[in-house]
């Protein structure tokens, strides 16, 4: 099949509702066939995860944050991340949010890949990084409504546990595997 | 840090906003040091995401689908799957969306794990399937919106590929990596 027979075309489309932290956009929007229908999406800022890598005695370790998500209503243990501030670029915005939620500044941040978080309704893009040569700075830098538990988790354990609580945001399962292939 | 620390108590919860496929809720948190705010959130339906493998052969291989995304405005190459039907078990819709899309009836099914799309902001749950056994019925069964070109990639491939175009849905990395740690 060529890819002609796949793509759509957007005809129109308007903002029907914003929060804070995303906005609902209607399309309209015209199939292969030429058939005209409504979709609707969500707009919202690009983000950072990264996946920060100690070397211990111990053996490799990822720095993780445990906290409370609102959307799942429960605690997860995570890479740490969030949004890019404006105009900043993504090894900048993930080196910021590991400092900030771990207190932990990298010496080497690379990009692993950069994904569509769920392109069937998301237009924003999920960045994933490598943060290696981490320094510790003694404290974190939370916003005031973030509360985040650092810790320490073998790759074993993380892999091990990735599928189950508290391991259970599927972003980071894709996080450990771009890590996986690009290690 | 103990986890009472990390918790927070949803005072109130109320729909804003609703669409065909999802719906905004905006609910009144507590956080754990006793402070009030508003947080949005996104209820939706749980979903299957079914990874096929082939015995060929050449080797192991995915069937995955390459199809339109109104989100991210491209063509994407993933894993089959689709949303619960009401009273559907888990099971039931993988091995039913997999029959739809790609027209392959699995002889086995075998959960993955169960995460969470994005628990900073959605309510719902991806269930993660391997199904095998796969046997060729000779006609998908597409929605009337739908256009799905079904293709055969060795696992190699997938792996390689994962993190850049046609491969840039994020839950596809996750579902590769329950995959490759199950099997």
């Amino acid at each position: 099949m060529d890819d002609k027979d796949l793509v759509w075309t957007e005809e129109s489309s308007r903002l029907v509702f914003e929060t804070r932290v995303f906005s609902v956009r209607e399309s309209r929007c015209r199939s292969p066939a030429g058939k005209s229908g409504l979709y609707v999406t969500l707009d919202a800022p690009d983000w950072a995860v990264v996946v920060p890598v100690l070397e211990t005695e111990g053996g490799r370790r990822f720095v993780m944050v445990r906290q409370w998500r609102h959307g799942s209503r429960e605690l997860s243990l995570e890479f740490p991340g969030g949004v890019f501030e404006q105009n900043e670029d993504g090894k900048a915005a993930a080196a910021r949010e590991l400092y900030e939620e771990t207190a932990y500044r990298p010496g080497r941040v690379r990009e692993l890949g950069v994904m569509s978080p769920n392109p069937a309704i998301m237009a924003n893009r999920v960045h994933f990084f490598l943060a290696e040569d981490l320094h510790w700075t003694g404290s974190q830098h939370l916003d005031e409504d973030e509360y985040v538990a650092v810790e320490q988790v073998t790759v074993e354990e993380a892999v091990r546990g990735m599928g189950r609580p508290p391991y259970t945001h599927a972003l980071m399962a894709a996080a450990l595997m771009l890590y996986q292939k690009n290690t």
